[in-house]
C-alpha cells in the first residue's frame, strides 16, 4: 500500500471550480472490497482545514452528491467560528470511494486507460470508511475526536464507530439511519432503473462525453422530490405557473415546480456520474449498523420533523441500538419545515447541539 | 353529436380479459376540449350494473389506471350487497377520455387510421366529465343520485358537482383533492419526464407495438412508491432479499421491494399507454375545484391517515371549500396503514360511511 501524500497533485479541473481548487489527492494502493471486488490503485481526493494538534481531528463525511469541499456544502456547520470550528479543530473531508469528485470511482480511468465503467465493483459503506481510515493513517491522524455526517455521511459515521472503535471518540449523525427502509430502497431503485433503462447506459460502459444523462436526470429529479417536504414544496412553488398567468396546455413546462425539477436534474448531469449514482445508492441500501457493542464513542443523533425520507423513527432506531449496547447517546428531533435538506440548511439549531456535544 | 348506443360493439379484446367482456361502446360525436383542442369522433367505453329506476343512478369514476370495470377494481365497494349495491342502484362506470381502455385516447385510431399520438389534445378533468355527461344523457339518465370516486375519480366527482349542479344529489370522494399540491405535480412530472426522455417516445408518435415501455415502467414504479405508506412497504417487504439469504452485490434484483417495483412497472406497460399516462397526469395537475357555490349536492369526503400523497389536509380543503360555499359536507379520516391504496382496499370502513351517506 502506497501512502505518499503529494499536495502538488491537483485535480486537472482545479481552476474551474472553488470546490476543486484546494483538493489534494492521495494514492492509497490496492483495495479489496467487502463485496469481493478488487481495485488495484485507489486515489482519494480530500481537503483539510485548521491545524492538527493530536486530539482535535474531525472527519466530515459527505452525502450522496457531496464532495471533499465541506466548507462549501456544509458551510453552516464547518468554518471559522462554526460548530465544526476550523480555527479550533483539524477538519478532514474526502470524496467517498465510488464517487466522481476526485476519489476513485466508476468514471475514473482504469490502469488500462479507459473508465472503469462496469468493471467498478459494487461497494459498501464499510469500503468507503476503510479508505477514509487509510487516508487518516497516511495523514498521521491515528484518532478522531469526532466523525460527523448527514444522510449517507451519517451512515459512514456510524460505520466508523464499529469498524475503528479505538479511533473515534464522538459520532454525530443528522438526517440519517442505521439502515434503509424498504421504501428508501424503493426510491433508490426507481432512480437506478431510470439510469439503467437509458439506452446510453450500455451496461455501465458509456463514453464519459456521452453518458446516460436522461436517466441520471430523472433519478436526480426523483431525489429532489425526497429532499423537500410537502410544505417546503408548497412555500417554494405552490401551483404557480412558470412565467405565465394561464397554462399553455402542452407537455412542456407549465408549473414552476416542473421547471425547478428539470433544472436540478439537468444541472446534476453536468457534475455527476451515472455509475456513481448506481454504486453509491447500492451502498446505502446494503448498509446496516451492526455490532454496536464494539463502539467506544458517544453519539449525538439529530433528525428533522419534516424529513419524510429519513424520518425521526430512524433516529429512534439509532438511539435504541446505541442504548441497547450500553453507549451514551443523545437524540434530538428539530422542528423545521425544510425536509431532508434541513441537515444542510440548519446551522443554528443542530449547530448549537453539535457545539455542546463537542464541548462535553 | 351522435348518441346511438350499440351494445353489440364490443371491444376487440373482449375475450381476453373479464374487464373487457361486458364493455359497451358509445359514440358521442365531436368534442371541443377546454384546452382548445378538437376531437372529431369520441367513443366512450362503459359498463352498467343494476336497473335504472329514475332516481337510483350512481356514476363511479375511476382513478389514473382504472377502467370501466368498477366491479373489478372497486369490488370492495361496488357489487350486490356492497355499499354501492348493484341490486339497488343503477351503477355506471366509463373509461375516461384520454384513457386506453376503450374510450378515445392517444392510442385510439384517428380517422386517418393511425394512432392520435401527439395529435391527441391535452385535456382537463372537466373534459372527462363532459364526456360522462353526454354518456348519461344518451343512456337516458338525466340525474345522478350519487357520483363517487377516489383519487382522480374524486376530482371527477367534485367537477360533476359544479359542472352539472342540477344533475347530482350526492358526491362521494375518497383519497382525493380539490387541487394538486406542488409535490404531487412534482411526482407526476418526474414520471412524465421518464416517459418523454425515453427515445422511443418520439414526441408522442410511436408505433403501438413498440412503445416507450422503459419510460412508462419507471413512471409506474414511481407511482407505486406513492401508493403505499412507509409502514406498508415495511410490512410487505422490510429488507428481505429476493430468494436468497446473502446479497449478490450486483445491480440486478437484490431486495424483494426491487422485484416488486420492477414487476409492477413492467406489467403496467402491457396494459397501459404511455401517452395516456402523460395526458391523464396533466389533467390531474391542472384541476382546481372552483365555483363551489354552484353545487347543489351533499358531500362525503374520506381520507386515510397513511396516505401521504393525498394527505388528510387535502380533504380538509375540500371540506373547507364546501362549507364556505354553504354546502353540507361530512369529512372522515380513517386510520388504516395501507397508504393511498387504502381507498381501493377498504370496503368496510369507508363502505359503512358511504352506505349511511347514501341512506340519508
Amino acid at each position: 500500500m502506497s501512502s505518499s501524500i503529494d499536495p502538488a497533485l491537483f485535480d486537472e479541473n482545479s481552476r474551474t471550480a472553488p470546490a476543486e481548487a484546494n483538493r489534494l489527492l492521495l494514492k492509497i494502493g490496492e483495495l479489496s472490497t467487502e463485496t469481493g471486488g478488487t481495485l488495484s490503485d485507489v486515489t482519494v481526493a480530500y481537503e483539510t482545514w485548521g491545524e492538527f494538534r493530536g486530539d482535535n481531528a474531525i472527519l466530515v463525511c459527505h452525502a450522496l452528491s457531496g464532495d471533499s469541499h465541506a466548507v462549501g456544502w456544509w458551510d453552516r456547520l464547518v468554518g471559522p467560528g462554526k460548530a465544526i470550528d476550523t480555527t479550533k479543530y483539524f477538519v478532514i473531508c474526502s470524496n467517498v470511494l465510488g464517487g466522481c469528485q476526485g476519489t476513485t470511482g466508476p468514471s475514473s480511468l482504469h490502469p488500462d486507460g479507459k473508465p472503469y465503467g462496469s468493471r467498478f465493483p459494487i461497494i459498501t459503506i464499510g469500503d468507503m470508511v476503510e479508505v477514509q481510515g487509510r487516508l487518516l493513517s497516511a495523514l498521521g491522524v491515528p484518532k478522531l475526536f469526532c466523525v460527523a455526517g448527514g444522510s449517507m455521511g451519517g451512515m459512514q459515521a456510524l460505520e466508523w464507530s464499529v469498524r475503528f472503535p479505538e479511533r473515534v471518540q464522538k459520532v454525530f449523525t443528522t438526517a440519517s439511519a442505521a439502515k434503509h427502509s424498504a421504501m428508501q430502497i424503493g426510491f433508490n431503485e426507481v432512480g437506478r432503473q431510470a439510469i439503467m433503462r437509458d439506452p446510453k447506459w450500455n451496461n455501465g460502459d458509456y463514453p464519459l462525453n456521452d453518458p446516460p444523462s436522461n436517466g441520471l436526470s430523472v433519478a436526480r429529479m426523483l431525489g429532489h422530490l425526497t429532499f423537500l417536504s410537502e410544505s417546503a414544496f408548497e412555500s417554494k412553488f405552490s401551483r404557480r405557473l412558470q412565467g405565465k398567468s394561464l397554462p399553455d396546455y402542452h407537455l412542456g413546462v407549465e408549473f414552476e415546480v416542473e421547471s425547478y425539477l428539470s433544472y436540478q436534474g439537468d444541472k446534476f448531469t453536468k457534475r455527476f456520474d451515472a455509475n456513481t449514482q448506481l454504486v453509491l445508492t447500492r451502498a446505502l441500501d446494503y448498509f446496516e449498523w451492526k455490532d454496536v457493542a464494539r463502539a467506544n464513542a458517544d453519539f449525538l443523533c439529530v433528525s428533522y420533523t419534516s424529513d419524510w425520507i429519513y424520518p425521526t423513527g430512524q433516529s429512534l432506531e439509532i438511539e435504541r441500538l446505541a442504548k441497547s449496547a450500553g453507549k451514551r447517546v443523545q437524540r434530538v428531533e428539530i422542528d423545521l419545515p425544510y425536509g431532508h435538506d434541513a441537515f444542510l440548511l440548519d446551522g443554528e439549531l443542530q449547530g448549537d447541539l453539535l457545539r455542546s456535544f463537542l464541548a462535553e
